[in-house]
């Protein structure tokens, strides 16, 4: 296992997913629009912009086709979409997205309330997917919901998510990633969980999707970065969580990452200061503090020598 | 240097001090003792209940002598009062409170502004009440402000922390301490800082007060960890922080620090659960979300087979 920290880690930009589906206020197309692009100029490369889900269930992605035509091209720049199901793998390979995320939970209990089937179900669904969106061209990541526990079910054996990954493997994804859907990730048990996966990983880079609910986002983070983890997912102001928990904590900030990996010397190519600004501005139009640290921060002038 | 974590850790609750005093809101003196009452029947020791300051100034704080005689006594626990300057002192002396911490910044910057002289001068002042303390009997601990950078300053080097900290031992305190007032620290610097200071502190226990102004809170407790240093300074529900900052965060939080270390198998003998509730109570009071995380959750039964 390299024990070591990357020299880089590429932030995966998921705000305008997970961020704004757990808002109430739909965000105009055309507003989506310049936000991401301007998440592009402060340096992301990875932007995940929508999901595919029901229209009715979730408005705040219903525009994901039309958003999607309309992306600003940039070389090096890859956006993404979540898929859940077949359906909206079809929509997503009809709209012309280069690059999906299919997603299931490790949890049976989270499978059939967020999915409606029981999680060895899902897992063959899913797989088939996984074969489908290949065969259309698509780029695909792979990931595993609850992979660090689940209000539901508590702690899920890191065998059942070894047994997942190595299914996703033998299919061809080409990313895999794991998900703290909950927010129950802490040091040992990230350690635990890619101590019995990264060996089954083979030559397909591992991302985590870490959420800061219960405090933990960023020390998960670094836990994670000692075993040479290089990708993760990010939002802008930290937004996204659970929409049945007043204030609660979503992903970890996409400024909060980019700065404590900057203090580190991790290269992001990410600047913090404009992801800021950006969410700053989303802070009003939602007129709700985000739960993120560095987006209010960087409304200030940095200090001197800055360290 | 010890580089294994510590089996136990003490958190020093700062709530009723570093919380309330940054709140508009003046807690009545009966809900003040109320609060404390409950944070040692959910297992803290050492509490921090009041600061002796003008009490125009700071008229959170203008109960100090009263809330003193009142607090209610139980073995092993410890309340203490920050001083600040010599008026302070024979406050606190004549309160009967049995530990003080006496506090000054290593900014020369914020020592002017927050305590109106040069950061030279206030370290004699310093020096000279740490003796008069000592001399009354009293159970110092001395602390530095500002240790881990100033936004006014930026970076102050590891050498001038050093040199305050070897005359604090030279005049006997009993425990060392060193805040990150401004939220300013990273996991290199901490290491920077405690290889620096931790050499001199002798027989003295040293403690981090913390700030997750950037959040990196807990991210840099765990650098500290591994260290061996094993006093944090937490407050109920994140509380603290910048009164010029709306959201800023404060403190690290009691129920995310005690949540944390309880995960990596470190004892504290905090209850985070029964904190959580205290933290839910006083956001009522003041009528804000708190930036902690767990005490959002502990509203909510825990998962099963807890992790």
């Amino acid at each position: 296992m390299d024990k070591s920290m990357p020299d880089a880690v590429t932030l995966v930009e998921v705000g305008p997913r997970d961020g704004f589906q757990f808002e109430k206020s739909v965000v105009p197309t055309d507003r989506k629009l310049s936000v991401i692009a301007r998440l592009v100029a402060a340096g992301l490369k990875q932007i995940q912009v929508a999901s595919f889900v029901h229209p009715r269930k979730v408005p705040q992605m219903a525009d994901a086709d039309s958003l999607i035509r309309q992306l600003p091209l940039k070389d090096g720049v890859v956006y993404t979409a979540l898929v859940l199901n077949r359906r909206g793998l079809d929509r997503a390979v009809a709209s012309g997205i280069a690059a999906v995320e299919i997603s299931l939970s490790a949890s049976d209990a989270h499978s059939r309330k967020n999915a409606g089937m029981a999680h060895v179900d899902a897992l063959d669904q899913g797989l088939r997917m996984i074969d489908q969106a290949i065969s259309a061209g698509l780029h695909v990541r792979a990931s595993v919901q609850c992979a660090f526990g689940c209000v539901d079910e508590g702690r899920i054996p890191a065998a059942r998510i070894a047994g997942i990954v190595r299914r996703f493997v033998d299919h061809g994804v080409h990313v895999l990633a794991l998900a703290d859907t909950t927010g129950m990730g802490s040091p040992p048990l990230v350690e635990a969980v890619l101590d019995a996966v990264l060996p089954l990983a083979g030559r397909s880079p591992l991302a985590l999707h870490l959420h800061d609910t219960r405090g933990l986002g960023l020390v998960n983070l670094m836990a994670a970065l000692t075993y040479g983890v290089s990708i993760f997912d990010t939002a802008l102001g930290g937004m996204g969580g659970c929409p049945f928990v007043a204030g609660a904590a979503g992903n970890i900030g996409t400024e909060d990452t980019a700065h404590l990996l900057e203090r580190l010397g991790v290269h992001t190519g990410v600047d913090y200061r404009r992801v800021g600004a950006v969410s700053r501005e989303m802070e009003a139009f939602f007129q709700k503090f985000f739960p993120g640290r560095m987006h209010r921060m960087t409304a200030f002038p940095p200090p001197p020598e800055s360290i």
